[in-house]
């Protein structure tokens, strides 16, 4: 059997196989970037049309109340909560993931006096070691770097927070969430999850782990286009404590009595922080509510039976790439990872074949594996257009080497 | 001569009357709330759209760089920065004015080592005073509120940073931007312009007056949409030694090197921090567009011709209302605002009319004058409405005085 017919088996059973029609995908593409940007659904464009054309257009002011933009940025955290094993009012939709990890960070020093280490991975998203460097300027922080298998024993009594990213962006690369959490609450320490390459492709359950604070990315696999408002979690039990220095008038008890005096909402709203941005909130709500309908546990079984079956093709065309990911599919993310030291050529020349998967510096070929919209028969051909560039050479082509702006 | 006859006359003279058709304007409302959320311009549905359904739709990833994504936000920028008299690598639109008013506060205190007091007013816009605070809970900042005629002699050897809105959101007072950046100056400060009620309604003149930073709102005059993304300005000088704490990886100098340390981009684009909201900046670069195509020297010509037209109208309707805004058109901003302490029922009486202005408690009545898209005869009616709400006594309908939450 050639991996084209068993694909063609494997998707005729797959029960999540008629999702795909309610995503926008283009012709010709394969897209195995779905953990960068999210496809489009396809009842994204008439919903940011209705905002843009009724509610700003006719509604003008008056939609603050009547279309329900005061009310999204905790409508659409509780509609994410569910994915993550959180209550609805422990989720809130808002600014980007950066500017959530600042306030998070910021609240956790605030709640362990002297305590300043915030530790993490050298290797982490860049981001989530900026921001803490950013608290470390202010000198309010002091950022300490452990590789992944020494983290429990650097728990020592300095340390005021944990800061970890659950699957590693680059290598798909899972840490164990309860156990982590439960070594940083005996050494004193808070905990906070990244789970912008987790929320929409795999469960989690954030308060039978008892998380303390989560982030995640609103762009990737919630499908809630570029640059989509991001989310933050904060367990209820932190809620009347909780002190963040983001402090604008969205994230008041009231803002429209102008008062000159902070007082911060009683809930998850108080991270707010500017004005809700209402175009992006609406278009990520799309994506969240098809998401949710799909479901998180069976995403997961799609995304590791199609990662598994990608393995399977490329062995059949006798493909040998060093896989960076972790071997078993209960230990990595939705996305495979090769090590090669021309990943940037061969990663261009898929694209010329119309496989959009992304390079990630120095030497990775990063593929990632949307289950709400990629197919089994995705696999296979992709599989073959990565063992024909391999195996031509094409990869070696000038054109390919050139370096643009990268994502 | 009627109001309305005399009205008509203004109309066809005047030469920005042809922009009205540029905006969606709904039947059978005169919107006096411009100042809060700016009127839809005509070209932006669509524009919001080919981001949506083409550069996202069809081109996902791709188009972080073949749609320029990874310029937008600079881009919107420069095209802000002649409205406000700036240089075009010296303006930045992201996140909102709050966060940007964040960063900019914490580069200021970082440039004055020694100097911890961030001066202001009472009654600025809470989200200035608020975000002063947030520092001041993180150790870093001293608020001091000092009312305006005592700002000058305030300006002592412990202030960083004079931060001030220019137009005044509830009164439209405009403060005098080169004289009090010179004082600040004089003393050793820097300073800080909130630009948010001034921007696309008349013209400031930022290097001229050798302001530091300045923020500004994309929601009101400039149409951006609800929530859309704020600016920020850095005068050149400096750029260099610019130190802000949100150090999200969009600011980084190669952010796709995935680098554990960070280093700022060597321009404007340090003060970014995760990543840009790609709808939000599209709708966005429609009203500056725009707003830009019209002219902010006509703008305010035409602002100060409404307002005192509108004030004649009341005049010749007998309307007696204390005038909470300055008398002389020259010292005010786009806006009009009354004291009656039934201010908030007379806001919803002129609703149910449909004449869209807003009540800022506790006793304020705010018609502001988007000069872009309305028209003198919209001054007639409105102040005739405003006149038989206030003759006829029907603000005292109970309906009148249900509160909703507010804007």
């Amino acid at each position: 059997m050639t991996p084209e017919s068993r694909a063609a088996e494997f998707d005729a059973a797959d029960p999540l196989s008629r999702y795909r029609e309610r995503f926008n995908l283009p012709e010709g593409v394969i897209y195995l970037d779905g953990n960068s940007l999210g496809a489009l659904p396809k009842a994204t464009p008439a919903a940011v049309q209705r905002v843009v054309e009724h509610e700003w257009g006719e509604g003008l002011i008056r939609s603050w109340n009547s279309a329900g933009w005061f009310e999204a940025s905790g409508r659409v955290g509780a509609k994410i909560a569910p994915l993550i094993g959180a209550a609805p009012h422990e989720v809130i939709a808002c600014d980007s993931t950066s500017i959530n990890l600042f306030k998070l960070i910021a609240a956790a020093l605030q709640m362990r006096p002297g305590r300043t280490v915030v530790l993490s991975e050298p290797g982490n998203f860049p981001t989530d070691l900026y921001m803490i460097a950013g608290l470390e300027v202010q000198g309010l922080a002091e950022r300490r770097l452990v590789e992944s298998e020494r983290l429990e024993e650097a728990l020592d009594e300095g340390v005021a927070l944990l800061l970890l990213t659950h699957v590693h962006y680059k290598t798909g690369a899972m840490h164990d969430m309860a156990a982590l959490t439960r070594a940083a609450h005996e050494a004193g320490a808070l905990v906070l999850w990244d789970l912008s390459h987790t929320v929409g492709a795999l469960p989690v359950d954030l308060n039978r782990a008892e998380a303390d604070f989560a982030v995640g990315c609103g762009y990737k696999y919630l499908c809630g286009g570029p640059g989509a408002p991001a989310f933050a979690y904060v367990a209820e039990r932190h809620h009347a404590g909780l002190a963040q220095p983001l402090t604008g008038w969205f994230g008041h008890a009231a803002p429209f009595a102008f008062s000159d005096d902070y007082a911060g909402a009683p809930g998850i709203e108080r991270l707010l922080c500017g004005t809700a941005p209402v175009l992006g909130l609406a278009a990520l709500e799309v994506g969240v509510e098809l998401i949710a309908e799909i479901g998180v546990e069976r995403l997961f079984g799609k995304s590791q039976a199609l990662s598994e079956f990608f393995l399977e093709c490329l062995m059949a065309h006798d493909v040998k790439l060093e896989l960076v990911s972790p071997p078993r599919s209960d230990d990595r993310g939705s996305q495979l990872s090769f090590r090669h030291a021309n990943a940037y050529e061969i990663c261009q020349a898929l694209i010329a074949r119309g496989v959009i998967g992304d390079f990630r510096d120095p030497d990775v070929l990063r593929l990632g594996f949307a289950p709400a919209y990629l197919s089994f028969a995705d696999m296979a051909v992709a599989a073959r257009h990565l063992a024909e560039v391999l195996t031509s050479g094409e990869w070696q082509r000038p054109e390919f080497s050139l370096r643009a702006a990268v994502t």
